[in-house]
């Protein structure tokens, strides 16, 4: 069954690894095991419903505990510790279109507020309840997850918007399809959720962003419905698609998705280099990226996190890894690129042959297909690590961003050097490490995952969270980078959204807001205040 | 020097061969060359401006007439045929972003309209100016064409965005780089334009529509300036750049534009080859565009184009193709199919590969580079033919469209007959023809020229042409299809627009419009109400 408190399904663990936290307890210090509270401790603080009886709504407390957060920091903060959170007053779980216009017109009738919840995987608070006096309607899309149409002529799927990632593509890999989209949460998280705060996913260089796979749909408004016509191009105006990716629930409910789907390629493959240090490794990212060559993946971690995953393993094969290196004059510094292709089997050798032209120009060496292999088999694995450490008394956080390729070094740096100095003043140390996650001819991402231990109480490690949060949002925004690449804005980010939109900018959005939504009542708080 | 009532360049011809005109009196009859009016005349009709003395503003009768118009058929009814246009009272020279924000500041402050211009190639009436008591300020932004920053590492560049299609490419070929975007108008049209218009260019199928070239920019708006900042990508919420783009000046001045450049490729190969029929070549331009092949271009002439086209040319040459293809059992509805491919030599030899087995597959014959090379280095000349074949009595217009794959039949054959049956009433034939000018992997662009014999008066001939374009328009719309592909809105698809944006997509479209223009005054009547 799913976590309540933590990450994915109850029954699978991550078990961290003895070397991992002797190697976490030397750089940050050991930590103790948190008192965690239980579902039972967290049902007696739930308090009545406020919402009006109605056979779409659900008001039980345990519906409502485990709609009432995402995967943010502060989420776990709160079910972990035991914070008292404010809950949605009741679930509702459409099954039509016209179940999700019943639901809204219902809430409009009765001045509550809606909350759409797709994977509830957010990592920036899009979940979050928010306080005052108007009830709250959390919509769980999770029973509208049909396939309604596949032409396969044409390579276009319409799903219902709340089919979350493995439903998906098991519907289409029945027919020969694919859509490629494979963000970190895709075991959980939904296609109406991947369009609402434009996902990326593993193999978007290949694919593409949720952005080049959503061609039209339909999203269910608090004044009517909005539809979008599944063209292949055009030219006539605005792109209303992209108002409604990155609309996080305030302009309304993503209720169908029309999307670009792929043969299943006859070839993929996964590979790995390495590099002697991080100048090097970034520049080989960014010469294949501008190669054109067609890789459905490119993911260098650098220095401080290649140490940090090899922590994670041990054995002979390691060591005989690192002799194989340093004879080739990689050693501490060493980078870890992993890359895929994915399609005829001609391309993809082809694409692999340039690849590993590129890498020896650079000075990386190759090390075949097993990393890359192991990488692909337990990828959807690694964000259950976050259970584990909180055990032991680590916090695990992720945050990211995206630059131009000659911003790469300001950025990485500063966000770095904030988050490591961010708990000095509590004696703390922070464990960062970054890899580019998505490379672009003109620039990249970077994908930063920072630990810390747990404070005494859990509103302490929440000020050492803000802490760390806040000063890696201010370095993002001072170096002029985006303040989200992948994970979207919610109220973590919201902040900081004016920086990079200008103040027109956030008008522009208040007012779509205001068009679709008069009343304010959809998601209120994310995205814009 | 500039026609001022045509296309082009005034020392550029391109003349209509005998073959061609026998054949178009053979299809549609045969036409006298009407009568033309004259610079001098239609200066006699510019009456006095309504503007107060600006410095930044030119009130010479001629700069008005020549920044009257674009290129739609409706202009060319008006600067050929003599009708009475409203001309724009003054026409405003900027040179730097102040220089724009001046002469909003003016005309706010006199409550003038402001019609931004770049290249003056609008084919949908996105220059016509609005009748009214207000005056009418036109901004050339021809001025404002620097190159203001090139990141080599990163391949962005930043232009002011007055420059055209021939300066920018030149700019950065000098420093080894290309943009790629190549609209049919690239000659004369700008960078601005392209954003503003979401433009097509011939290579967009390898470098991209100007969508996914322009990464950022500035615009001066009414109440103030948005900037969009360069990211390789984001999540922070709705996409700004997706509003601006396709704006067509109704939410401000686009003054500059931050773009995607890419190194110049090694190679670059233009190819043709012939089908049999319809069906197959439009079968093999699908499985072209599907299966993955790094191609800049793909384009099919249906039957009738590829007629017509071959009209244009004579001699042993062509009789030699004939049979050639006709011992190859590809007739009378032989269709052409003209792709290029461009990158490192490898890559191209690769793709052209893979593209010889997919066209044999669909029983097609590959013809060698000379035609394809034949097209290439004409490519810009073909629109010249507007020029002669009025001179001769015929008008051509052309009009675009896109769609899904399996609705291409449908659409295609309600466009052609809309338009070969709209003058029936008048006893008069219109020839029509077909290619496919944008081919991607869930559709594809329809692009349809029509040529039909001007009438005996201007006024006669404007009937003609709107009962022509509303048949078609009709069509469009009627068969779900998007009202352009590449062309914009302006005032001539305004009407359609709705039917594919909804009632509260245009309400989205125009409360943006409110945000940064409360008063109306940007380029009032193109895109909405």
């Amino acid at each position: 069954m799913r976590r309540w408190n933590g990450w994915g399904d109850d029954t699978v663990d991550f078990e961290v690894p003895q070397a991992a936290s002797k190697y976490l307890a030397k750089l940050i210090g050991p930590a103790a095991p948190p008192n965690i509270i239980s579902l039972e401790e967290m049902m007696a603080m739930v308090p009545a419903s406020r919402l009006p009886m109605h056979p779409l709504l659900n008001t039980d407390p345990e519906e409502r505990i485990r709609h009432c957060f995402g995967q943010s920091m502060s989420d776990w903060i709160y079910f972990r510790g035991g914070l008292v959170p404010i809950f949605p007053d009741g679930v509702a779980f459409p099954e039509s279109d016209k179940d999700v216009r019943e639901i809204l017109g219902f809430a409009k009738e009765i001045a509550a507020r809606v909350i759409p919840y797709g994977g509830g995987t957010s990592v920036v608070g899009h979940l979050t309840v928010p306080k005052g006096e108007q009830s709250v309607i959390t919509v769980d899309m999770r029973r509208m997850n049909k396939l309604l149409e596949l032409d396969k002529q044409g390579c276009l799927a319409t799903f219902q918007a709340g089919v979350r990632g493995p439903d998906l593509e098991a519907a289409l890999r029945a027919e020969g399809f694919t859509l490629g989209h494979y963000p970190q949460s895709f075991e959980l998280s939904t296609l109406g959720g991947w369009v609402v705060t434009r996902s990326a996913g593993h193999f978007s260089m290949g694919y593409g962003r949720i952005e080049r796979l959503f061609v039209g749909g339909e999203m269910e408004t608090p004044v009517g419905t909005v539809k979008i016509p599944a063209f292949p191009a055009s030219a006539a105006g605005p792109d209303l698609r992209e108002l409604i990716m990155g609309s996080e629930g305030r302009l309304g409910i993503v209720t169908k998705c029309t999307v670009k789907v792929t043969a299943l390629p006859e070839a993929e493959i996964f590979s790995a280099a390495f590099f002697p240090g991080r100048e090097e490794s970034v520049t080989a990212a960014r010469a294949l990226a501008q190669a054109g060559i067609p890789l459905s993946m490119i993911r260098l971690s650098l220095p401080e996190e290649t140490s940090t995953t090899l922590s994670l393993k041990d054995g002979w094969q390691m060591d005989l890894l690192y002799r194989w290196l340093a004879w080739h004059g990689i050693k501490e510094q060493r980078t870890m690129l992993l890359y895929g292709a994915a399609g005829t089997r001609k391309k993809v050798n082809w694409a692999l042959r340039r690849v590993k032209e590129i890498i020896k120009k650079h000075h990386g060496v190759y090390v075949g297909t097993s990393v890359g292999k192991h990488w692909y088999k337990s990828r959807f694995k690694l964000p259950y690590i976050r259970n584990n450490l909180w055990d032991l008394g680590y916090a695990v956080d992720t945050l990211e961003t995206a630059v131009p390729w000659n911003q790469v070094p300001v950025t990485r740096k500063a966000i770095e050097e904030g988050l490591r100095n961010a708990l000095i003043g509590v004696n703390e140390k922070v464990h960062v490490f970054t890899h580019l996650s998505h490379v672009y001819p003109h620039g990249t991402s970077l994908y930063i995952t920072y630990i810390f231990r747990l404070a005494d109480s859990p509103s302490e490690t929440m000020l050492r969270w803000q802490t760390l949060k806040k000063a890696a949002s201010e370095a993002i925004v001072r170096t002029g980078a985006t303040i989200t690449h992948q994970h979207g804005v919610g109220i973590d980010h919201q902040p900081y959204l004016a920086a990079e939109k200008g103040a027109l900018g956030m008008e522009m959005i208040s007012s779509l807001c205001h068009t679709l939504d008069p009343e304010g009542m959809m998601n209120p708080g994310k995205l814009v205040k």
